[in-house]
This record gives C-alpha cells, structure tokens and sequence, in this order.
C-alpha cells in the first residue's frame, strides 16, 4: 500500500488501527506525537451471528466511517492476513477485509497492513506473544485505566506498530 | 441473501450477472421477460497485474457501479465461491467479492449467489460442463452473433440462472 509522506513529520500523526473479523471488528484510534502515543477512541463493533453478509459489510463499514468522520485519522492501519487451512473462515474474513478496504480508501486514507507477528514483536517484543500480553502492553504504552477488550487491543496495538515502524524499512508497502 | 418480490412477476427483470476475479471480473446483464431473455449489455473489467489491492478494489467497484447506473439492473447475482485449497487465491478473491458486494449492497440492488455447479447444470445441463460449453450455450440463449469472452460468459451464464431458478426452491439465500 502507498507510503506515508515524511514532510509532516513533527506534526501529530492520527493512526486508526483495525483488527477485522466478520462477527466482531476491533478499531483503535491513537495519536502520535513526538514518540508519545495516546488513545483518542477505541471500541470493537459487533455483529449479530445471523445477519447476511451484505447487511453485515454495509454495517462494519458504516460504523467505522463514523468514526473516520468523527475523528479524522491521517492513515488506517490493518492486520495482515494469516492464510491458515482454515480456508472458509479465511474466505469470510477476505469478504469483510475487501469491503472495509475499499470503504476506507473511498475515503481517501492511505492504507498499510502488518503481519500479526510483527504487531506483537513492536508491542510486546516477541511474535509469539499471546492476546493477553497485546492487551497488558497496550494498556502500559497508552497509559490506559483499564485493559482493553481483546479485539480492541489488538486494533491499538496495530496502530502503535505503525507509529513505531512507519519510518523505519520494515513498514507494509 | 434477500430473496426477490414476487409481485412484479411479468414486468421485465434486469438481472447482473458478475464472475468476480483479481485480475479479470466478468459483467453480462440481461432483461428477462416471459420466458425469454435478451442480452443487454456484458462485458469484462481487466485489471492491470501489479495494481495496488486498494486502487484494484476501487477501480473494479467504480466500473461495476458505472454499469448500474447506466442500465439500472434489479437485482445482482454473482457466483458463489468455491473454498479450494488454493488459500491465497481464495483470499484475494474473497477481498474481490467483499468489496463488489458492499458496493451493490449500497446501491441497494438485492443480491443473490448461486454455486458455479448449479448454473453450469442449468445452462448447459451438467454441473462438469466447461468453459466452453458455457460460452457456447450463453451464444445459443441469447442468440448472440460471437461467442462471448470466457468471463464475460460466466457473468452472463449466472444472470440465466437466475433467470430460470429465481422462483424455484434452489435459489440462493
């Protein structure tokens, strides 16, 4: 996806972070100023089991455009894909990706996606760290109250990998 | 998916046809009325091989939605995904679907799905049949003059399924 232009690097850079899913779609909203992060919104939409899947495509995305709208981040940041076995869970969730994808880039955001070992490498300092240890640094790194819920986490936890990677070679292109 | 009113039974029905794919994405529309139908427009939406997945989903979706608005179809039907174990692929066409079914969903055309089986056996009289043969059967249905491009005939195959199974259990939900 495309790069992020350098020339406002001091400005403070807005990062929506989302962890998709087709019953429940985490999001996580930071700023990043001067190698300072703080949370701006943060929450996980869910979806009733049964709904159908264009009902549930035009949900997930008008909900976070809500929250584009509301809070105008710079760039959206999402996890990567992990192609398992598991070909019909990875065929829904490709659906759910495909449409938020394009409902953002409508929106003209510049996009970047990280593998999931990458996020919890920049997070947590170990790729093989589990949700709850994404969630216990989260909560460290943006001097949150209280832990996030899982979903929630791991979407604030691809914004701050985008915060600390986007200027170093390692960012999705 | 939603299943179509009933009550305009007589009245011509414009049916989209889409075969969705990464790189190539088939449209045949057709007007189905007593018993009959008639090509009004198809056609296939190529894209080039290294385009970027957000400007690939953008570009496909703005063509499709051109179609729309020029033709003004009743419903969508696309065909259903076969979950193979070619995991990658499946994914990238999933993100394909994804974004083609948000699209229509939000020009609030209903949609419909139909397994690559069924309308091979409906078109063409067995669920092996191949491309040819559909091609060759899409030309004979619609008293076309050529035969149609491999996608382009898919689309248009699953737009006569539709035709023919829209009032029959088998339809899709």
């Amino acid at each position: 996806m495309r790069p992020l232009p350098s020339n406002l690097a001091d400005a403070p850079l807005r990062i929506l972070g989302i962890d998709p899913g087709s019953r429940k779609t985490g999001f996580g909203l930071i700023e990043w100023h001067r190698s300072r992060s703080r949370r701006v919104a943060s929450g996980c939409i869910r979806l009733p089991e049964k709904m159908e899947l264009p009902q549930r495509l035009l949900t997930i995305t008008a909900e976070l455009e809500q929250v584009v709208q509301e809070h105008r981040p710079d760039c959206a940041v999402i996890e990567q894909m992990f192609v398992s076995n598991h070909a019909r869970a990875g065929v829904v969730l490709g659906h759910v990706r495909g449409a938020l994808i394009l409902s953002l880039a409508r929106l003209e955001l510049e996009l970047f996606e990280y593998p999931p070992s990458l996020v919890k490498q920049t997070v947590v300092g170990t790729g093989r760290a589990d949700k709850q240890q994404v969630s216990h640094m989260v909560k460290v790194l943006l001097n949150l109250t209280g832990l996030p819920q899982e979903d929630e986490g791991d979407a604030l936890a691809v914004a701050i990998t985008h915060a600390h990677l986007r200027n170093s070679p390692l960012k999705a292109s």
